[in-house]
Formats: C-alpha cells, sequence, structure tokens
C-alpha cells in the first residue's frame, strides 16, 4: 500500500499518499515546527485541505483532489448501494466540481480532475460500484506521472549545475510541493546526490516565509549545506560573485518564455542579468501557457494584506497603513538563460523553441 | 522644560524630550502597537535605554546621551554634596564612559558624549556643583543641533522632488531616528507639508521591518499617503515607472561616495539605475568617513541570526538552517544621483564634491 515504488530515492518526503483507506499528507501548515500528518477519509477532508493550505503546490494539489475523487467513489459507493446508478454518478459529479472549486485558480486541479471524471465517463454503470478500484488506479497514474515530471526536471537540469556550484533559490519548489524530487530544487537535491559538493541560499521569500518554512526545512532534511537570507541579501552575493547560478519554478510560461512566479523572481532576474549570472525557470511542460502570447497578458493576483502586515497571526505593521500584496511578479524572457522542463532544456530565442515543443 | 521651541512645525513626534527632572523616550520597542513612553531618571536607566534600543537611530542615540551626561551630574551633585570637586569630576567621567559603551559601535553616541565631556572640563571646581544646569543647555544645543540638521536635510531634499511624485524609501529615517523631522523621510514629510500631492511605497524593510513598524508609522501619524510593501516588491514598481524617485539613510558614506546603508539598500540602488530612476541618499555631513577612501574599506556588521529566523519571538525558520544577517549593504556612488546633506546637495562626481565639502 502507499506509493512508495514512484520514488526512485528513499529520501524524497512524500507530501501525499495514499494509504489503504485514507489520503495521507504532510501539514504544511504545521512545518517547520512539526512533521506530523493530516488524513483525509472523505473527499470532504481533502477540500478543506487544499482550501486550507495542509497542501500546496501546483502539482501536489491536483494528485491530492485526484485521491479526493477516490474516496468519493468508495463512500458513494456504500451510501447509495442498491440505487440506480445514475445517483453514484451524480453524486461523483458534484464531488468532481466541489474539488475543482476549492481552489479555482489552481489550474492542476482543474486538470487533475477533469481526468479523473473522464476516467469515471468511460466505466460502464455496471461496473459503477467498483469503481474505486479503477479511479485509484488512475489517480496513482496522475501520481506517477507528476513524480515522473519532476525527476526528469531534475536530472535535466543537474546537467547545468557544475561542481562546487553555489545556486540561489527562490520560495519552495520541492517534495513538498510537487510529487517527486521537485523541479528547482530538484534540480539541487539531483546535484547534490550526484556529489557535486554544491551549496545553496534560500531566500526567506515574503510575505509568505515559504524559503524558511519549508525550502530551508527540505534542505536541512536532505543534508544540503545552505543558508537562509533575507530576500534583499542576494543582490550583494549576485554583485559579488558568490552566487554561481540562480533557478527558480514558474506558475505560467508564456509562449515568448516571460515568466510569472513567486514575488522576488523578477529581482533576481534582472540582477542575475546585471551580473552575469545564469538564470534558469524549471518547470513542468504543463506550465507553459501556448494560447498567452508574453507576460502582458498574464494577470497579478494580489492577495491578503495581512500576508505582509502580520506574521504568525501577530500584527507587525502600523494599523491603517495601506498594503499592496502582489502573489508574483513576471520576469522578462531576456533574463531567463534556459527553461528546464521533463522534456529537456529549452534555450533562446524562446518563441523559437517553445513552439519547436509545441509541434513535438 | 522641554524641547517644544526647537521643532518648527507641530507635527514632528518627539522621540526625546528633557522634561523637568527626567528624560522621556518614545519607547520604540513598543511601537506600532502603542505610543508610550519611557522615561530615565538617572543615567543608568539612559544605559539601558540604549543598549534595549527603547531608543534607536545614530542621531537620537546621541542626543539620548547628552541628556544621560546631564542626569549623572545633577544625582551626583547630589549624592556628593559637600564632597572634593574630584569626587564628583571622577565620578562623571564615570558616567561618561558608561553611556559610550553603550553602543560601542554608534558613532554619534562617542561624538555627543565627547563634546558633552569637552563642556564638562571646561566648567571650573567652584561651579561644579551645578554643572547640571551648563550640561542641560550644551544637550539642548546637540539636540538643536541634530532638529536643525534635519529641517536643513528636508529643505534642501524637498527641492529635487516634483510635485505628484512617488517616492520609494527603505528602513525608518524619520522623528524616531533623528530629531526633527528626519534625513530621507524628512524630505518625505517636507514635501507633503508644502502640498505637492506625493505618495509614498514603504519597503518593510526585512529583517527587523523597520518600515513595517516604524515609518508606517510615521506615514499614517503624518496623513501622508502611502503603501506598504514586501522588499522583493520594489523591482518590478521600479520597472514599471510607478517610482518617481528613491530616497534613503546612510550609515556611513566614503570619500568617495559609496554609502553603507541598511540591508536591501543596494538593490533598489541597482535596480533604480537600471530603469533610470534617480536614487538620492540623505543624511548629514557627520555621516561622511572623509578617511574611508571607498566601500570596499567598509566592514559588513554581520548581526544576530535569530533577527531572521524568528518574528516576535516565534521561530518560522526550520531549525538547523544556517542563516546569513547582514546589518547592512554598500551602494557604489555610480548608482547614487545625489547627497542630500544640511550643507547643500552633493552631485557626481562624489570625490570631488565630498572633497570641496570637506575644504569649506
Amino acid at each position: 500500500m502507499g506509493i512508495g515504488h514512484m520514488h526512485t530515492t528513499p529520501t524524497d518526503i512524500r507530501a501525499l499518499e495514499f494509504a489503504g483507506d485514507r489520503l495521507r499528507l504532510v501539514d504544511q501548515r504545521r512545518l517547520p515546527r512539526e512533521l506530523c500528518h493530516f488524513d483525509c477519509l472523505g473527499y470532504e477532508d481533502c477540500i478543506f485541505a487544499i482550501k486550507d493550505m495542509v497542501v500546496r503546490g501546483a502539482p501536489a494539489i491536483g494528485a491530492a483532489a485526484a485521491y479526493g475523487v477516490v474516496l468519493a467513489a468508495r463512500s458513494l459507493a456504500v451510501r447509495l448501494a442498491g440505487r440506480p446508478a445514475f445517483e453514484l454518478r451524480a453524486g461523483l459529479h458534484k464531488a468532481c466540481a466541489e474539488l475543482k472549486a476549492a481552489r479555482p485558480t489552481a489550474v492542476n486541479l482543474m486538470w487533475a480532475v477533469d481526468r479523473m471524471a473522464a476516467r469515471l465517463a468511460c466505466i460502464p454503470d455496471a461496473d459503477l460500484p467498483q469503481a474505486g478500484i479503477i479511479l485509484l488506479k488512475e489517480a496513482d497514474d496522475i501520481l506517477a506521472d507528476e513524480t515522473s515530471r519532476s525527476e526528469r526536471i531534475s536530472l535535466h537540469g543537474n546537467g547545468l549545475v557544475p561542481a562546487g556550484a553555489t545556486i540561489l533559490t527562490h520560495c519552495n519548489t520541492g517534495s513538498l510541493a510537487v510529487p517527486g524530487p521537485g523541479t528547482a530544487l530538484g534540480i539541487i537535491k539531483a546535484a547534490h546526490r550526484a556529489g557535486k559538493g554544491i551549496s545553496v541560499y534560500a531566500d526567506e521569500t515574503r510575505p509568505r516565509l515559504q524559503g524558511a518554512r519549508l525550502t530551508a526545512w527540505e534542505l536541512v532534511r536532505e543534508g544540503i549545506p545552505a543558508t537562509l537570507i533575507a530576500d534583499s541579501v542576494a543582490a550583494t552575493l549576485l554583485r559579488d560573485g558568490a552566487i554561481t547560478l540562480v533557478v527558480v519554478g514558474a506558475d505560467r510560461i508564456a509562449a515568448n518564455g516571460d515568466s510569472a512566479n513567486k514575488i522576488g523572481t523578477f529581482m533576481l532576474s534582472a540582477l542575475a542579468r546585471l551580473y552575469q549570472v545564469p538564470f534558469y525557470i524549471a518547470a513542468p511542460v504543463s506550465t507553459i501557457d501556448f494560447g498567452c502570447p508574453d507576460g502582458s497578458a498574464i494577470v497579478i493576483e494580489e492577495r491578503d494584506p495581512d500576508e505582509v502586515s502580520s506574521i504568525e497571526s501577530v500584527r507587525v505593521a502600523a494599523e491603517g497603513i495601506r498594503v499592496y500584496n502582489p502573489a508574483f511578479d513576471v520576469t522578462p524572457a531576456d533574463n531567463i538563460s534556459a527553461i528546464i522542463s521533463e522534456a529537456g532544456i529549452l534555450y533562446p530565442p524562446f518563441s523559437a523553441s517553445i513552439a519547436a515543443l509545441r509541434r513535438s
């Protein structure tokens, strides 16, 4: 039971695994203070976990929702035993809709639940009471696919890391966000595991401090020599030649290579370019939005001011001050040295390399 | 009583004032949650206040220590009444030494206490029991001098601010750090009071959050339209033309214009230069270290890792992660459009303008 066989190394943390009758999640709300699990026994628990950020990171959320559909199929089969098949089918469609609404902007969530719904549609009425078995296989496949993608990204990216490199990263892009080793942090792990003697600077990543809370936790756990810095310290490190390369993830990549990622990424890219430090984006092909021509078409989501004005529920900012809290910024393609995907490494000009990827 | 006559506007907060028998400080440890005072009845209270950062900002610390000498003179005159003058003189010298040791790296602290000691040396033995009266006049003069300097810096700087400007600033450089309106924040206040319709973006300034805690508090109090941002947001604002000018303070300015200031300042200067946004340093002439040839001679002080890994005494970073926490960074002279001092505005090449200032 579980998904252990999908991990190529013994050391990647499993942010989610299906354990017999439940989806077991690492409770990321309680990291780094304690590593404990949150068990989803029903799909409603799964919706709560996604909304409350027990689980986070687009690929991890997608996989969690897929298992949510499995949980719904199992419980509805018991509850509706002996009832007409259309009632079970209607109940499952409702569960899928509720799962998709848990975080309406997460593209992987839509994609994963839609894939589960498509599998469900192929199951004949007669087999519907056993849908849980078929759907578990589909959810396992989704998790395996995501795991495999992040492993390939990690290996491709490792090819760009010289021995002894000092790598700067931002936010959290490891096993807590992505099944498998991760994207940018997966590359860092691959280089470390390859014995390259690398070391890491991790931005704390204000306002939500994913670097301090999650990336630092993964780095310590992995035994990678690493140092945490306030985000603004990176500028001096880049200027003074202390950084060999920068690698970060992406939330959305436009057809010309412009990339939206966690706020602070653009700052790093501009300074990396100024001081001629290679700057890499690591993300699965699903992050590329082929219909989005360039960064100007990407709408910047503004988040809750409390993320800046309060920390750990303690108010730090003066009362009455306005807050501007964009969730991400856009790094222009010109600042990006390469985009590392599971399909290989894309180089500039990205308009051409992304178009070629789309054709293939 | 009090120092009200030294303030040219009714609205500057008085971070310190001498009130009859005590030095009254705004307790900056409790801002922005509450505005309350910390009364120093003896010079030992004053040492505690400087060490524990009840009072902060180099010019404010210097003035506070000057009043500490006054408190020492008064209490020793009572305690040693009828004793030989040399005993009182020796006691005062000991008090001066203890005050100077409260924060050994603060240049203004040394300078202010030395000025008080020099005044003391001119008082004949016969007048020594009344030294408190003479020394109070000297401390009032120090406070008045600092106030006057920051007023002149504010007015000179205001001349560089166009109507309707959107100004970006970093850390706290207002009345809480400097007697009078402040340096960089003093310029912002002067432009606002002049009816220029300006608005402000304030960096929160990790790790100690002086922007969120103190600058935001001063801006709200003054009614200046202002928005708080995480430090890394500034990059996008500078790129997108949202900022008219940047103005910050300085801790130490080398003879060639290279300027050390709060960590994060260099990042702003590099991006401002890249996107052709004017970048100004505002600081009194006493900040210029004529004996320091350039920024490479400035040693970067590294501070307690807890400033990054804990916030409000709550641990936020993963256990076991190393932290690099430099207190400041060095902005090269090439990134600075002008240095605004009480003696006027210095323009590049700074080697020449600073040398001319020194000669005058």
